[in-house]
């Protein structure tokens, strides 16, 4: 996507191959930072510290740090312990191990000295394919938007939570995806933003990228959401995923849950959008079996914003306060109508033709 | 309650009846801050800047104000002035309105030269009257949470929005008086408390309230509650209230909604404390009917929180991030188990005895 009128994607290796181009998303959206990393040390503390964040461009760059990684040495044991620490960087997100073993199935088989190069031209195919399947979500969720526009003649008012935009994702985002094909295609749309507190991707994030693309948008506090659909102000909910099972339960950003929630209270759609690699065909119950990470309580107790000359962390509770961070929740499959993905569009009880498609 | 070891109301007319004492809620947590208010004017500015708040208390602090401004003039024209101009600094709270209907009641028959005495009087025994209403509510509360106790034999883990504790009140509270109660009754207890964006008074007031109190409590982000009581850490939601409907729908603070969405979808009791003068007989329903307020956006883009040594105020958001702040949503009556009242513990469906018992 387009910054200041230059072509961006979130993570870009450097022409001549020395190191991989993110945007330290830290930043956002106080500052516009890129930085360059050249060791796969480096590129986990990336993931880890959420300078990449979004199930689609950890994977990617989880890939990435195994390419930079099998630099150091190409044989088993390297590979094995960058592929583990990479892996443990966050333990939720199924696409990050997704991409780790993809990069293992094409370098496992390999001499030890040839690995490095072909895992650098893996990690760049994960990454052309990442947007490729964005791409095609956006397709599939296109026409979802514009059934609402037709019925309603109205611009269409879509709410989301945290950012599954082009900033999670290499390239286009998935949520967010068909809504950039939507106004592409002239449809006319806002969109309510949740904050998504603690870490407020939503205002950081989705705000930024949405305000840059010119897509009229409102932030709200992630309490708003229940109150807008009972008075009539949302047409849909769209949000991404981290985890999928395989009956459709949806592992997202906490908080999700209860947007589904309210969306089914006041008879309105909510669609998931995700690639496919988001789906954990082993999984049945999510949330019995998805390990929900928990995060630092240092990010409910603080808060990091801009003071109009620098960034600044306030403390907002009392100092002994104790906090819990639970960084996802499960949205159960019975309140989600589609799972919008890179092969099509599916009800949760239709999913198992999505693993089919493949 | 203590602080310091201190007693301590919200509010609290000096000795020598010159001025009204309160404690600046907009310092809390980082100090314990008590002004002296000794004009209308400056109450007017207390309320709608929310050094107090809360429904209950700022019923009191509009009672007291409007005795200040009596003492200016007593003549029909000044108590008309001034119970508008204090009517409007908060439009959704029904207390606010019942307070200075009940001050009218008392002055309106007497000649203008007794009114500021009388009014005076009327306030001191309507704070007063509050104190006894809220210790009625913890008595009503108190069997429900000492039920779950027998039950499980475990601490009584407890889910809170917003702050409905003594600082919401003149004293003891309303959501957290049936706590307190139960804490001196020996009960185990854990609260979970919501931070309540955007204006943060879960994080700011009642983590503070609890903390002083000694009893055991986590801060979370609003959106966490739906994965809590998924995983069996919430026995029961306890709100306060701001206005109800005699029909039992609830208009609490922003977010409420989702939170008695989450309690229903896991088979949890919601319960709502309220003192009686809470509820609006005059309304049905509550979704159609109630004017909810809608604030700043400045109190979504920016936060003020504690750097160690003052208060600062940080951007969250980028700049040009359009924002939207309703203060309050409706929670349906379909969706409220209990209104635990200063008359009596009442189900939605039987909410027309406790007009009855008044």
């Amino acid at each position: 996507m387009l910054v200041h009128n230059q072509p961006h994607r979130t993570i870009e290796p450097l022409a001549d191959g020395s190191a991989v181009r993110i945007i330290d998303q830290t930043w956002l959206p106080w500052q516009f930072t890129l930085i360059d990393i050249d060791s796969w040390q480096a590129m986990a503390i990336a993931i880890k510290e959420m300078q990449v964040r979004g199930a689609p461009l950890i994977g990617a760059a989880a890939a990435f740090g195994l390419a930079l990684g099998l630099r150091e040495s190409g044989d088993d044991a390297q590979l094995t312990l960058v592929s583990r620490q990479l892996a443990e960087t966050r333990p939720t997100a199924i696409n990050l191990r997704w991409a780790l073993e993809e990069m293992r199935r094409v370098v496992a088989p390999l001499p030890a000295a040839e690995r490095a190069d072909a895992a650098w031209a893996a990690a760049c195919r994960l990454a052309d394919d990442d947007v490729a399947s964005n791409r095609r979500i956006a397709e599939h969720g296109l026409p979802l938007i514009a059934a609402i526009h037709q019925r309603t003649g109205q611009p269409v008012q879509l709410l989301t939570h945290c950012n599954a935009g082009w900033l999670a994702t290499v390239d286009w985002g998935t949520a967010l995806a068909p809504i950039y094909l939507a106004q592409q295609h002239g449809i006319p749309l806002h969109v309510w933003v949740d904050e998504t507190r603690p870490r407020n991707q939503g205002a950081a994030l989705t705000a930024w990228e949405l305000g840059a693309a010119g897509i009229p948008h409102t932030l709200v506090a992630d309490n708003t959401g229940g109150h807008l659909m009972q008075h009539g102000l949302v047409d849909a909910v769209i949000v991404g995923a981290d985890r999928v099972t395989r009956r459709g339960d949806v592992c997202n950003k906490i908080g999700t849950y209860l947007k589904a929630l309210a969306a089914r209270d006041n008879q309105l759609p909510f669609w998931v959008a995700l690639p496919a690699s988001t789906i954990d065909w082993t999984l049945d119950d999510g949330i019995a079996d998805i390990p929900i990470e928990e995060r630092s309580g240092s990010e409910v107790s603080h808060i990091t914003g801009w003071t109009g000359d620098q960034a600044v962390t306030v403390r907002i509770s009392p100092e002994a306060t104790p906090t819990a961070n639970y960084a996802f929740d499960v949205t159960p499959a019975r309140l989600v109508e589609q799972l919008i993905t890179d092969r099509g569009c599916f009800s949760p009880s239709e999913l198992w033709r999505c693993q089919k498609s493949q």
